[in-house]
This record gives structure tokens, sequence and C-alpha cells, in this order.
């Protein structure tokens, strides 16, 4: 369970006493703020504030564009532009914070993600709670044979328990050592920025992480895509679900133009135009390599 | 006068129609909200929204630090802590997101500041309008002699005449122009990113500009400092008494050590060692240079 | 002319004096460096610096995939995946750094790129020199009927003329003044700092530029694109240039996969679709706006 | 032993093959290329490639100072200015790539610098070698007693022995378990990308690192710090003394304003200057808090 009664305490108290603001208010994403929303076995997403709405999106772009702007007629249709042509800086001018309880092999990959603000519970200053991710039997897959960075089928029978086994007693046995070695019981103690150095990355951690809509859709776009690995992007599916509700409009364009969109090549594009023009195009003479081509025949077949 | 009647219209419609929010929230910064604060002769600072207070940087260390830590026994003694030893991911938890209206020629120092984002009033879309810089009298100043990118005594009688009457006329003329070749009347018209070229540097643009409180502290310790040039260390000021309002404890942590601080290099700290224990010390026998040296003494006598 | 005798002889030595190096050193960039390649009517681009070549991109790459990979059989196929896959990090392990004289018009839309190192000549420091942008002729265009933000039909006859000597006499008399006001011949001479807002924005300007190839690339996919405006693309394209000597192989995987490449959102895939299947799509019914299904018949007809 | 032959072999060859460049040359840097400095009990730095030298800070410094600047008189003093007052930008134009193995705990403490690039060898893709931190046993020091994130006494005795059993028996049995869950000897094999989850985080990672100079002397500033995790801090070193052989004149100012000099608050100058005048100052009439205090005494006594 991700949080204690206590936690869950603070979080009903701080639902509970609404405030009076004039800033643009998103009811979408008010119904999110504090909650946690659980993500793998005791992780968690949790909005602790935002800046902006649609509106706010377009009232930026209005000042970039000047007064009297009525080539696009409506918010949307300036959003789905604004998008379309990668005008990226009214998007820029939302603003997200969350707080995310995640494995530290996850965190590391999250954290290559630079332009976002960030504070990480304290392992040398603090001790590290009894917590390890420990994936679902459906999630224990084995090493793709076609993708040297993708999973396979799910493992079967005694190779699956054996594995569960494993990764199980191996946290156990590191946590304790690690308590072990803190303990101040009938000894000095091991200091805690050496002493953490004994748990394994599947060791949960938490953090404060603060981007802007248009970070956080290239964030969406790449671990929300099906070929991140299945632990952050679950993350990012529980991120997409609360900026859907946040900036509806926005959020609309992102999914017709980048995470359902695809980005062709010159040269896979006159693939499709001589195909449109009824020739029966192959690899071999589409000037394609084998890889491209099979990612091409993904999408159009 | 920086606004239309309308535009103050809109103004007062947007701060008569609070709404609730359970996000965290800064009395001292909701009244700043929209507000127009003038800024040079044409210029203005508006707070378009804001994320976060002082109790939100605290919150962002906590997480960093951990649970249970009592080490730092309240808020103001744990900001100035961050502030001290410069932990600046709490200070950047907090957003805020401006309006401003400035000549460009101050927009270009401004922009030199990059992490932060940015929409600005487009030329090559929009038609600008006919509003320059004109400086006050006393802020007429000579070329420094001692500075070469300072300012010396102010003006006198027909020679600040003659240098106000130029930047008037100029700007006047350079205005009449642009709107000439712009004009659809009886000819093409030219393009409005070709026309804008015919303007000088004190026309004034408009932009939002979003940044967090840590780079925000850095660019008024640049911009509010006494050697920035007048013009944007005036912005610098307006937005620093907004600032004063929004986190009260971060600002005076702020002024404590980064405004009203100093830093010393190796060599000053050898010099003032010396003279606490009673010696002269000179330029000479400092170990510094001149310009080192006339520096030191302004801090040190 | 964009350089004096004494700069070119610089330049000259600068070129003759060869060293050695244990550095990746690519050829054709070498053939580039200090040179002045003229853009517009005074300003220019060189390469003042550069790190890395097309191998050090590879190099990287297999640092993050590691030793023994041999999935992608060579190094143009590996800087072909890495475009197509989004994985920048690779890229960004080179580094170049531009002198770059430019009107100040396109140095404001030159520094929205964020993610690069400047140093801009001083105007507060120093006094600029009396060369400013006048257009060709035939760069000197009507404003677009259909595009609010370009240009449309180029100026003829009488307009074109009047156009031109207004340009010309505006900047040589903000010129004029500029000096006037500065002179210390019988007065005390306005502040350089203060003095420069005379200027209009086709006055030139000059800097040092650093950004990774990266970035860079992003750079040329904007502004050597057909809607940026032609004064800023005649720079890009200068640039592109010089990249297409220093990474042959990432320039060309940049042209196909970007400059040469389209975004389909899921709703083109979708018209596409139905099109190879036979169907006749028309804008109607094929859920794009008016705006977008012209920009789609653009490339597809 | 971080190298293997094979390794080294290279190394050696990429030595032996000097080129002729026209770029900036640092001789001191030339000696350092590609060879491996050993930090830890197998991790390295070693740079792979840099631009630029101290001339090309004043060169990038003269552009935005302009022509015919002779207020500073030489390359050191203009150096020791641009240090002394926070102009950061001509650092800047200085860039080094460095390759590093070093523990995973480690690398997420560096890895918070944001402002540099990365490619990190991959565990979705590769499998780590069999390579763990052990601290030397007069590294095994105790928690503080007086600094929640810092070390006290080393640890003694019998205490010291478990610990370093532990930590050894630990990482081998992880390591074992992770060898046994991807074998596919009889077996599916688990995927790389969960296995890795298994491994504690003293595990060796390696990564390509790419930064400026002056977010180097950020880093170096914090890293190189009494009050970092010796960890981190033995890469700084090594790191610093590479810098001091590449741009000498500009490590010289760092050493100076940076890492040997100090940040002194409103209220400490205050004190200072009472002190200066004869007063005896205390805490309790210092306006400072016993934590500030005790910072301050431990400078100035």
């Amino acid at each position: 369970m991700p949080l204690t009664p206590d936690q869950l305490a603070e979080i009903d108290a701080a639902r509970t006493t609404p405030r009076q603001t004039l800033r643009a208010v998103s009811e979408g994403m008010e119904a999110h703020l504090y909650r946690a929303h659980p993500v793998l076995d005791h992780g968690f997403v949790r909005v602790i504030d935002y800046m902006g709405d649609d509106a706010a999106i377009v009232q930026a772009a209005r000042v970039s564009y000047g007064a009297g702007t009525k080539h696009v007629s409506n918010d949307e249709g300036l959003i789905r532009y604004l998008m379309r042509h990668w005008h990226s800086t009214p998007f820029e001018m939302c603003e997200v914070k969350l707080h995310v309880k995640l494995p530290v092999f996850v965190a590391r990959q999250w954290i290559r993600h630079r332009t976002a603000n960030v504070n990480e519970y304290s392992a040398r200053y603090s001790i590290l709670d009894r917590e390890f991710y420990i994936p679902e039997p459906a999630q224990l897959a084995a090493q793709s044979t076609v993708n040297n960075q993708g999973r396979g089928a799910v493992l079967e029978g005694a190779e699956a328990a054996r594995v569960l086994e494993t990764l199980k007693r191996d946290a156990a046995t590191s946590y304790d050592h690690y308590e072990e070695m803190l303990s101040q019981e009938g000894q000095q103690g091991l200091a805690r920025e050496l002493a953490r150095m004994n748990l394994p990355m599947n060791i949960y951690t938490q953090w404060y992480w603060k981007t802007d809509l248009h970070n956080l859709f290239h964030f969406l776009r790449l671990r929300a895509d099906t070929h991140a690995q299945y632990e952050i992007r679950v993350y990012a599916e529980a991120i997409a679900a609360t900026v859907r509700d946040w900036v509806p409009i926005a959020f609309a364009a992102f999914e017709d133009y980048r995470m359902g969109g695809v980005t062709l090549s010159a040269k896979a594009i006159t693939v499709l135009k001589r195909r449109l023009a009824g020739e029966a195009v192959g690899q071999e003479d589409s000037g394609m390599s084998k890889g491209e081509w099979r990612e091409f025949v993904e999408v159009w077949g």
C-alpha cells in the first residue's frame, strides 16, 4: 500500500480546505489535486500544483500573435494549429508539479528528461523504506529475440517462480543488511550515504517533479509509447490521464498529432506517392534499409 | 499611458471573479494579479499567474530531506539554510508568469536569461504600436569616464534638450515611414516582417515571460544591481516588489544572502584576516590587481 | 564588404598555422575554419571551432548501447537509426562555435533558440559600426494576402524605389544622430547604453554562438524551412552548407528524416490509408479543418 | 583494474596518430586525451575531446566587448575580471567531453547537474560487468553525529570487517542471480531491462558526459567541496586536475574566487565591519542563527 493512514489523512485535510484565487482554474485538475494514483505495486503519482489551462495557452499565443488576430477562429483551432506547426512556447506557459514514488531504475530513465525541476528524497540524509518493486507475473517477460532492448514472451512455470523468488529474497536480504549496517546498537553504525549502496535498484524512491506542458508532452510521447519499458510507461499513462482532465483541448491535439501521428522520411513520402499512383513498391526498390522498411510496413502494410 | 480603457476594464473583470482552488495560495500575490505596475514611460509588469508560496519551498525540500527531519527547526530557518548553501531545487518549485511591456533594447538584455519561457508579440504577424521610450531628463546621462559600460553625470542645458529632441523626432519619423511602407492605400504595402526593420530600438514590445523562483532570483541579483543599466533595473525592482509579497521569507533570505551579500576571493579573505589581526594592508601587498582592490575598498574601506 | 583588410589578414594568419592534435578531426570542417561566408549585404557566418565528427556520434552511441553491439551493421545505419528514432543524445556529443554578423531583427529571432551559448558585441560598451541591412530589390516583398506572417509578390516600380530610399535614409539619419549624441566635441556626450536606442533594427550586430549538433539540427529545421523569414533562412542555409561538410552522414540522415520528411496526424494517416485502398477523400469527410486540409494537399495532392 | 589490455591497446593506438588541425589546441589537455585516470577501485575519468583554451575565453569576451577594448590590460586580468563579476558566457565557449566509469549511486548524484549531455551504457540493451565499488577501509565511516548528511569517525575492528564482508557478499550474490535470471541455458531467460533491477547501487556504470567550462566549474565547486560525498569528490578532483592543465589561467581564477572564496551575507558583513572597528561580536548580537554563526566562525574564528 503506497500511503499510510496518516498520509491519507493529510491528503484528505488538504482537500477539504478550498481557498479563493483569481488565477486560472482547471476544474478537471482540481479533482486530481493531492490524490495518489497508484502505479505498480508501491508507487504513485500525485498532482501537487498546476499553473494554467487550455485558455492560458491561447492567451499566451495571442500575445505572441498580437491583438486582432482572427485568422484562427477559435481556441481549439488555434491550439491545433500551434501543435501542428511545432509552436512550443505557448504550451510552455502551463506548468505542473507532481509527487511521484517510483523504483530507482525507473527514476534513472526518467531523470534523462532534463528540462524539469526535481527534489528527490535523500538517502544520504534519511533512511529509505523497505519497499521494492516486484513485477506482476504477467510482466515477467523473457528477453526479446528480435529487439535487443525489448521484451518477448512471458516467463512460465518454474522459471517465473524462480525469478520472483530471487527478486524478493535478494531485496529482503539487501535491506536486512542495510538496516544492520546502519544500526547503532552496540556498534558505531555505517553512514547512510554509504549503506545505501547495498540496496538494489528496484527499491522505491520519491521526488517532486515539476515541468511545463510542452516538455511533459515530449516526456509522454517517448514514455507512453509502446517501445518504452513497461515500468515507466505505466507512470506516463497515469500522468496522461490527469493531463487529459487538465487541458482537454491541448491533450486531444497532442493525441492526434503526436501520439497517433507518424513522421515520414523523404524516402517514405516517395514510396507512398508511388503507391498512391498505383505502383507496387517493395523494400528493394524503396531506398530504405531492411530495418526502416520493417517499421514502414508496420504502419502502411 | 500603458493601458487603454478597454484593457483596464478587462483587468477589472478578471479581478472580480475569484474561484475556488485547492492549491497553495499566496494572499500577497493575489493582490498583484493582473494589475499593471507602470515602469518607464509606457511599460508595465503584470503578474498573470503564479505557483507555490513559502510553504511550497519547505514542502519540496522536506521530500528531498525525508520524513523526521527536525534539524532545522522551522520554515524560515530551513529556507535560510537552503539559500545559504545554494540548494536551488526547492526554490525552483515556485513559478511565476509575467506580462511585461518593455523597450526592445531592454528586451534584448532580458532575453539573455535563458532559463525561462517566452511568448513575444510578433511584429511579423502584427503591427507595433507607436510607443517609444524617451528617458526622463534625470536619466539622460553622459558616458562614464571611468567605466566603459556605465553612465556619468546627467546631461545639462542645450545638450540635454538636443538629445531629447533627436530621440523623439527620429522615433516619430521612423514610425511615420513604417506606417507609410505598410500602407495598402494605392500601393501593395511592404511585408510587416520587413517594415519593422525601420523601427528604432526604443520602441516598445511585450511578452509573456515565465520562470521559476530560483532563476528569477538570479535575474534580480544581476538586474536589480546598481551596475545594471537603469532601464532594466526598474523592471527588476518592480518585479522584486511583487516577489516580496509573494514569498516574503524566501525574499528576505535572498536579500540577506544575495542582494546584500558579497563574495570574497581567497586573496580578499587573507587581507581581511590580516586586518582583523591588526595589520594595515594596502593594494601593493594584497596580491590583488588595482581593479580588484578598488572593488574591495568600496565595501571594506 | 563584411571584413576589413586587417580582419582578412588575421584570418589568413590563423589558417596558415596548423597544429597537431589527437582529437577527432573533420577534414571537411577544417576547410571552413575562420573563413567568412558572406550572408546578406554585410553579414557573415564563420566557423570558429568544432568538436567531433560522424564517428564521434557513433562512438557516443556505442557507449550507451554497450560493447559487442553488432545489430546495426555500420556507422551510417546506426546514425540513420538514431535519427529515425529521435535518439538525440549522440548528436549532442558534437559541438560547433560560430562567429555571426547579422541584423538585429534577425538576431532577435535567432536568440529564441535557448539551448546555445552566446557572446554578443556590447553596444553598452562599444560603438556600433555604420552598417545596415538593405534588402535586394528581389527581396522587397509585399505583405502576403493569405498568410499573416508571410510575404507576397515583390514590390514594383515607384513603391519599391520609395521603400529602398526610406530604409536607407532613415538608417543614415539615425546613425548620424547616434554619432552626434555620442560625440564629446564641445559637449558631454550621451552614454553609449542610451544612444544605441536611436538605432533601427536593421543595424548589424555580431556574436559568438555555440551549440550542439542536435540543437543545431533543430535550428536548421525551423530556420532553413520555406516558412522562415528569408533574412534568417539565408543564415541557416549557409550554416547547413558547412554542417554537410562537417558530418556528412548525419547531415544526410537529417535531410531525409527532418528537412525532407513530414509529420502525419492520426487523421492524416487515416485519410492516406483510405486513399491507398482506392477511396476518394475530400476535406469534408477527412475530419480535418480547412487549414489542415490545405497543408495536407500541398504534400499529397 | 578499470581497463582490459584490448582497451589499453585501443587508447595507445588513438594516442599515436596525431593529425593536423587549425583549431585552438591546449597542449596541457592533449597530454590527457583518452588516458584513463583511475578513480575509486574500478572507476576512471578519460578526456575524449575538448574545445577551446584560455585564449578562446578571451576571444569570445572580446566580441562581446568589442574592438579596441584596452581597459583590462591582458588575458589573465580579463579572465579574472570575468570570473569576479559572474560573466559566465565566455567560459561557456569552452567545452569538454569525458568518458567516466562510476558507481550507480554516484551517477545518481552527478546527473542532477542538468546542463550537460549524457550517453550512458544501457542495461536495457547490454549486460553490465561484474564490478562493484567496495570502499577502502579508510573510507568506511560511521554516520556523523552532528550532520545528518555526513560522515563521522572511521569504523573499526569487527564492525568494519562485517560491513566490508556484507557489501562484497551481497554484491556477489546479486550479480550471480542477475546472471542466472538472464541465462538462456535450459530456460527462456529474463529480459535485461528487468533483470537489472536486482543489482545493487554500487555496481559500476559508464557514460559519455559533455559540458561547458562554466557549468563544469559549477559542478566542481559543489562536488570538489569538502561537504560533497567522498565518492563523487574524488571524481571531481580528478577532473579538476585535467582542467588545471587545459585552461590554467581560468582555473587559477576559479580557485581564487570560487573554491577558495566565501560568500558573506549582509549580516556577516556587518559583523566583520564591527570587528574591524575593534568591537567584540558574539552570536547573540550578530543577528545570525546558531547554525549560521557556527559556519561563520569556521572561517573567521
